[in-house]
């Protein structure tokens, strides 16, 4: 392989398309040197994707490389958080220039639409895989958490759920659609998931508590539950399922995906009455729907699901990449 | 499998064994919240390390634990940086326990010794691979770079070089030793490197330019060439070797170690002539030797190996994932 490490990091991710004041020193030394300004918090989190797990083997890089980016966003916008660095780790089993063109210019069109900054990284040979570091910023002692939701508190999601699993069905050829739009509209909704990063700024004042829905409604709810200590109602009709989806699949299936599809990448969060006034100030004029999906009951009560007003069993489960599946 | 991905994390790796006063919120949600002080400055850097590319499959998962941690920590002596908080990406191809319990174990006793906490990561299922982004934080101002060195600085290095390399050609059995204490011995520097934090703290206001030893002394030495518009004279008799090293190997294999063996994890700084006095009571107590192996000079003279004081060529080459090797 003629093509060194340094000069293949260099020639596809080196570039200083944004510039942050924030930096002091960016790729290029043993470490990056950030300045975190006054009362502000870092909020730091971490994801893998590993090739044939967490995405298909043809996947097209740009998909990967805005993928990628958008689920740590996502995390970023479940706290409230303002993005501000990335560190990409990148191991590949080999030097595809192509591959690394495409997955680095989407990357880095996230990033400046963001005003991100990628700061250090590292690239090794080996199965494909990739680990992003996000760091974002946030004003001291307003991020939103998974505690602090209270019984009484409603239940809200932004979007709509279940789109993404749809379009993961559709391109592992587990389900079938004749309309090519509706075909496309979907799977767009699996590759490109929007991180809520407007909405979770927006709830800084007004939510309890916040989470991002990647392994599923229910499993990510349950950790706000865990957390905060508290049951849940969660009214089944009121989920917000997209006419596309409601139109091509059974309501059975609709539901599961709705529920425990996972990758929808929508925020899930809790407001207390006294807020909801001001949460619709906030988030009407953002540009997308957010819907009551139910409230927050004592602990005792645990989680339960309301179809037409009554209780309902449902097998489900959110996404563990350790169980069988 | 029996055991859940969160259950698996809650288990090993959830420990509330260093409560630092800068993390608001460690594992446990969708990020960590830290706070860094006034007036200092914060250092990342990310590595990934992957199975047969950067460790033997047959490694002890203590030494993995502690080598993993330890490779990164040397990127922070590199800066002068103050350890602070880690997230670990771990991908695995199964749920080993013992696997499990004695990488955390070895990982968090590192961690403790320098009072730092693991503030989040994440857990996939692959290949297995490790990718650890390390936080540190430094003086504003005071942190150590590889630019900054000029022409007429001296050169200098912790430690001794070469150890290590002899210590993985003893691992893959393409060299033989039979006294067990010296096979053990360079074993245990592969294994086990010192990060030499405490003596990067130290260079803060001394050195011109300092960086780790990772890729070899020829690469990593040139790294600061490079970014201080600098060549350089290096004497190879000066190199600092360990006895064991000279006294069971050949001479030229030895200083192909030393120079391009690499995983040394030793620091290589300059430091200006009006500093060397101070140098000496900086580093001198510390009980970890440092010698000077040349100068700068301008950089059109570019990087000269001197042998008894007369230039020689040498073909060596430093660590490169996507060469050959």
């Amino acid at each position: 392989m003629s093509c060194g490490e340094f000069e293949l990091i260099a020639r596809y991710f080196n570039r200083v398309t944004s510039s942050r004041r924030d930096v002091e020193k960016g790729i290029g030394d043993d470490c990056a040197l950030l300045n975190v300004p006054e009362k502000q918090t870092l909020a730091i989190s971490t994801d893998t994707l590993v090739e044939g797990i967490h995405f298909l083997r043809d996947i097209h890089p740009a998909d990967l490389g805005y993928k990628a980016l958008a689920v740590n966003l996502s995390d970023l916008a479940a706290m409230g958080a303002d993005p501000a660095w990335l560190t990409l780790a990148l191991t590949l089993p080999d030097v595809d220039e192509a591959w690394l063109k495409a997955f680095s210019d989407s990357l880095f069109e996230l990033l400046d639409y963001y005003d991100m900054q990628l700061i250090g990284g590292d690239t090794t040979r080996g199965p494909r895989s990739l680990t992003l570091g996000i760091h974002g910023l946030v004003p001291a002692g307003r991020a939103l958490r998974r505690s602090g939701a209270r019984p009484g508190d409603w239940i809200y999601v932004t979007g709509s759920l279940g789109d993404s699993a749809a379009g993961l069905a559709l391109l592992q050829h587990r389900v079938r659609i004749t309309d090519p739009a509706v075909h496309e509209a979907l799977i767009k909704r699996h590759l490109r998931p929007m991180p809520r990063i407007l909405q979770g700024q927006a709830l800084r004042n007004l939510a309890s508590a916040a989470i991002d829905i990647s392994d599923g409604l229910i499993s990510d709810l349950g950790h706000i539950l865990k957390a905060s200590e508290c049951g849940a109602r969660v009214n089944i009709d009121a989920l917000p399922l997209s006419s596309v989806l409601r139109d091509h699949f059974e309501p059975e299936q609709v539901l599961r995906w709705a529920l425990s599809g996972g990758e929808d990448y929508e925020l899930c969060f809790t407001v207390p009455e006294i807020n909801r006034g001001a949460l619709d100030v906030a988030l009407g004029r953002l540009g997308v729907p957010y819907t009551c999906i139910g409230q927050l009951a004592p602990e005792s009560e645990g989680l339960t699901l309301l179809q037409d007003g009554k209780p309902v069993t449902l097998k489900l489960k959110g996404f563990d990449h350790f169980d069988a599946r």
